[in-house]
């Protein structure tokens, strides 16, 4: 298949791209490293230092024999994006390009504003592009199981029937995000469903929850391939940065009493999910949803584990509770259905001590790379 | 009160204004002209011609011997908007500084986006704004009734209870726009819901369905006073273009069957609802929502009356349909709640074949201005 992979450079993007050029796929790379500039902006480097996208590619030319083109640009530039989409002609496009962060949005004006414009542009860019220049290529777009929030009632995967009065129909599943990063993937997805229902695109929304690890098979066969790793508050997801923090000696905060559910995945999941959906395409006009986790743990359960592990290894980990600094429940039921893409073959890696043993070690040998001023930013909402 | 009217220009805005300011508030109105400009742009006039913002404001002044403070602007513009929120420190903030045209945003790319940036953009700063400067005041948002679409469900007030494998919550009611217009509303209301939570913030949600008629007691004081009425597909709403389309002979247009059912209101009573809701306000944390509507009717009943009336007043009315440029349901269920507003103590204005005569009386008046090339724009989607 012909795949572009928006936001290639990310965190999950370009082992995401690595992957599928190895089983085959001729793969494009888009992105305009808004990652890498907010990350220096904000004085928060990644764990180790990492080539820019022109060089990756080159090294995994070198590395595998297989070619990734790549096109740096701004997928809020509409004349850029329908140029890209217009020449490579993607069957697949995989929409990455968006600012991640919960704690980046709620920084302050400009930093949410940033990331409004950012992922709603993109989203609409991508939608308007594919129309344009590629009407029957699948759109596999990055969701978020936080656009669900927590609720009260079993989170179902994207849709509820409602029985109400007496009759019945169809939803998608309430929406209620929990950050302002959140609250754009759910406008993301109000913007994907109408455009579906109107234009008979073709949409898979993949609801993730955080994601953690540091390898995959293709990163694994050149240093110089790993994939960005941040440990601090900003763009460090929690499994990440406690286990910088126990390698550190820093303690693992846990915010409030610690009892926020989510439910996560490992990176090799991730990528997995992602070739799972764009195997398995959305027909015309349809818009599938899949919540893409595999277990779910409490805030508390995460750093009994990191810390049960880094003490295994001679580390001093010490769990500390701080004032919450965000408006969420620190209680609370959470029980989301994620059987789609097991349905599909997923063959989940879970997280078990043999895999914190592993993401140990790699953090272990950066060891020395590692600023403790980076971890807390203090941002609070 | 202090009451800012955020797009107090435009077909309701003005009105609210001159109604407000005889109760005796204090009225500051801001516009960029963005809809008289998209007019221009788009040759399609209003019915008659139209003083300028600032001197509507003088001959207001004239009139009533009361003024309205006015400053021109654009809500996009973060700096502007909050020096005019800091400065005039308002109690409440009415919100209508949208782009309000489903057909216009569903015209091509660059209508799009102008639409989604405009109304989402605005919305945003005004959350920032009321924060930064005025954190107790109150802001009334104009949503609309399209926001939900036409589920199969009874429309409730904004929310509704879900029982679910035995659990219950209470949820923003489904939202399932049918435009890229309608849809920007329901990703303002995600935003609103978003910082109403999170900042505690006081809101009320207005959603509207399409409002109909010329006059009001203030616009009846002096006709330079008049509000802008547009009767072209772009920007007129439908029983204000069939009542021109009756009046020169052009076919009232139904698209497709005609069995597209929604709830009305007239002008008169879209003041006193936003003047209802500035009364009652929203608690801090608060998102009231109420459904603005008094009657619904299906668009083969609103030909068929605009038609009788015509006919009445001795014009020829032919109605025709043609083929539907939408992508929308043409036989459906329909059954909004719509209480709210009637208990707070909304007296309202039916569509009367007595109120229909009104509007023809107006139309007829200005019948030379009319321009029957305008009326179509044949706008598909």
């Amino acid at each position: 298949m012909r795949v572009l992979i928006l936001g290639g450079d990310g965190y999950l993007g370009w082992p995401t791209a690595m992957a599928f050029s190895r089983k085959g796929h001729e793969v494009c790379v888009v992105d305009n490293y808004l990652r890498r500039n907010m990350c220096r902006d904000f004085d928060v480097d990644p764990l180790y230092p990492l080539p820019n996208l022109l060089e990756r590619a080159k090294i995994w030319q070198a590395v595998s024999n297989k070619g990734i083109q790549v096109s740096i640009g701004d997928c809020c530039d509409y004349e850029f994006l329908r140029e890209i989409v217009r020449s490579f002609s993607p069957d697949t496009v995989i929409h990455y390009a968006e600012q991640p962060s919960a704690p980046y949005s709620m920084l302050n004006y400009k930093a949410a504003k940033l990331t409004l414009s950012n992922n709603i542009e993109s989203t609409f860019n991508i939608i308007w592009a594919v129309r344009e220049h590629a009407p029957n290529c699948h759109i596999v777009k990055l969701g978020t199981m936080g656009e669900y929030g927590t609720p009260n009632i079993d989170i179902e995967e994207g849709w509820i029937d409602i029985e109400h009065n007496g009759r019945r129909d169809t939803f998608l599943y309430p929406r209620q995000a929990s950050s302002l990063y959140h609250t754009t993937k759910v406008q993301d997805t109000d913007l994907l469903w109408f455009y579906v229902r109107t234009w008979g695109l073709r949409v898979t929304d993949l609801m993730q929850g955080p994601v953690y690890g540091l390898e995959t098979e293709e990163t694994k066969q050149d240093e110089r391939l790993a994939t960005i790793f941040n440990y601090d508050e900003l763009f460090g997801t929690v499994v990440n940065r406690f286990v910088v923090q126990a390698v550190v000696g820093y303690p693992l905060t846990v915010y409030g009493k610690g009892g926020q559910i989510r439910g996560y995945l490992n990176i090799r999941d991730t990528i997995a999910c992602v070739e799972l959906a764009m195997l398995h395409p959305a027909a015309k006009g349809e818009l599938k949803i899949y919540n893409q986790v595999t277990e779910t743990f409490s805030v508390n359960e995460l750093a009994e584990k990191v810390a049960r592990v880094g003490q295994q290894r001679g580390h001093q980990v010490e769990v500390k509770s701080i004032e919450n600094p965000r408006v969420e429940k620190e209680e609370h039921y959470y029980n989301p259905t994620y059987t789609g893409l097991k349905d599909l073959g997923l063959q989940p890696h879970f997280l078990t001590d043999e895999v914190l043993h592993g993401m140990f070690e790699v953090v272990e040998r950066h060891k020395d790379n590692i600023h403790e001023h980076m971890i807390f930013r203090g941002v609070k909402w």
